[in-house]
């Protein structure tokens, strides 16, 4: 906020009966955010003042490319939402992938081939003068989550995505939970079968193994080929949105199906109940949408599974409130920790 | 610290000739800790001075009796070691059982029948009239061993005891982890293996199911039972410890016993890795003890699987170090949360 004054102090020498008069302009440099999203197909930026949660601008390019291209495109992309005159407290950006918050390097970023180890905290640092931060899409999905979606008002929360794969986030205690490498929150890789089939990370077993959307397409395709009768046996390709749509036309195999895959995601939130006494639990993720097929499964299992009501009784279960913009309002959230 | 001080100015006055002299007498009004663990049969109480974390005093009555006594007896036991011109900053007490460590009530406590959410904190309070705290013990032991034993400079650390049940405590950020109501860390209660054994908590297979040293007593007297042959055979009843002797005595039975527990272990260890990506796991309580028949196949299987070696690049794994004073040690790091 820059103040310039003036006075008529000259004037009043020559009108001396005349008060002295102050002119007041009032150049309002603001504090601002910018954040950015890295998704699999796009890459979002959006400015936000300090004092709002919606963005003034926002703005998007292709995420495709090799290595370097991705990353000149994002830095060319939060060039043109700086702002002119207002000041940018700090950038964040959601990476897809593992990631190291602290140091705010990204390992490696699926759909971007040559992102490996790119340090691009220090990028945006030094291309932008200002403080940078990033953190992994999870993560940042249950900052966003617990500051402006769903998950409003509880410190001890856990954010579960269920998607192409299984991540997750875990504030605690009013901060997120990030492990002495910001490796932590890796909920979609706790083993709930230890015979169960492979995950996608080459272990047995795993929560993502058995409840992720293409586990769960996987197995109805596993069924129908054992002769199981579905409406989807038609199909040579299929979903668990899929699924979904036929568990609602009533089919059994779909609904067998979701009723397997929110029975281990039960199991599971029993396992997190116990080791995090969290108070709310937001499910996000493509597969959430299933409605009460994998819902009212997952509700009954954890109640089975649980070993005190005490962990239900202070306890919300709902999905993600945000959207696409989940990541993006994760982002500002982390943003502006450092503020 | 008390300051008291005398002049010879009376005296000054017969003898002008001579400088007032100051005389000092320093009273030491040190600042110290009173700590107390509530054990299955005895209920220790120490007096620890705020500069040295060894007690200068350590008195134990019996733990046994119903409700009121055991409670009277631990307010005597502090009184007993009161100091008496010494400040007491806190009293801390470790419980056995679930509690509520923010409100300071003990829900339950094993051995002490008619223990039913009782009021802990505030019966400390107002009889000594002084800060209170309480913790459950795997809780403290994990504040204990953080502070002053094998997890020292270990802020992302789990400990984890294995015992007649299996319990935990977490450090996390270099915080221990409770919860919205003070009930995380149940980290025997995660469920390794749906199909597995039912556990002490009434629910199905859970890690302390599997690997507490009653489970691993009760699955080798189910093989013998079976006809399958041991140097145990004999006896008509052995505990955990004695299937360590005889994997010791290289018993087949035994240590595929062992074997087992430790497998399982290992992969409760890696589903925490993946949700802590801690520096530090500590193991204790007696099953701990059991040696390499039950450590290597732990290291094994946890190895196996982890997702990624990164989270074992940072990682320790070792036994407990303060042995059976980690409870007082951990009332103390909790009292000093408190100075």
């Amino acid at each position: 906020m820059l103040l310039i004054l003036f006075t008529n102090m000259d004037d009043s020498r020559l009108y001396s009966t005349r008060q002295p008069k102050i002119y007041a302009i009032l150049c309002a440099m603001a504090d601002t955010y910018i954040v950015a999203d890295i998704g699999g197909t796009q890459i979002r930026a959006a400015l936000f003042p300090s004092y709002q949660t919606t963005p003034v601008k926002i703005v998007r390019t292709s995420t495709q490319g090799d290595g370097q291209e991705p990353l000149e495109r994002l830095l060319n992309l939060i060039a043109t939402i700086w702002p002119v005159s207002d000041r940018v407290v700090a950038i964040a950006v959601a990476a897809p992938g593992p990631s190291d918050p602290y140091e705010g390097i990204v390992f490696e970023a699926p759909n971007i081939p040559g992102w490996t180890n790119v340090p691009l905290k220090k990028h945006l640092q030094e291309r932008f003068q200002t403080l940078a931060t990033i953190g992994n899409d999870a993560n940042l999905a249950a900052m966003g989550e617990w500051r402006y979606g769903a998950g409003k008002g509880h410190n001890h929360l856990l954010y579960v995505t269920v998607s192409t794969g299984i991540g997750g986030g875990v504030i605690s205690d009013g901060k997120l939970l990030l492990g002495v490498r910001g490796l932590a929150g890796e909920l979609g890789h706790i083993t709930v079968d230890p015979n169960g089939p492979m995950c996608g990370c080459g272990k047995r077993g795993h929560l993502e193994a058995i409840a992720s959307g293409p586990a769960i397409s996987r197995w109805v395709a596993d069924e129908i080929s054992r002769g199981v009768p579905s409406i989807l046996s038609s199909r040579v390709n299929f979903s668990a949105k899929d699924v979904a749509w036929a568990a609602n036309e009533n089919d059994l195999l779909a609904k067998t199906a979701l009723k397997r895959a929110g029975t281990y995601l039960g199991i599971a939130f029993a396992d997190f109940l116990h080791i995090f006494n969290p108070s709310a639990i937001i499910i996000g993720g493509g597969v959430s949408r299933s409605g009460s097929h994998l819902l009212v499964p997952l509700r009954n299992a954890l109640r089975e599974h649980v070993i005190s009501e005490a962990y239900l009784e202070d306890l919300v279960i709902t999905t993600a409130a945000l959207g696409d913009e989940v990541g993006l309002m994760g982002a500002l959230a982390l943003a502006q920790t450092l503020a």
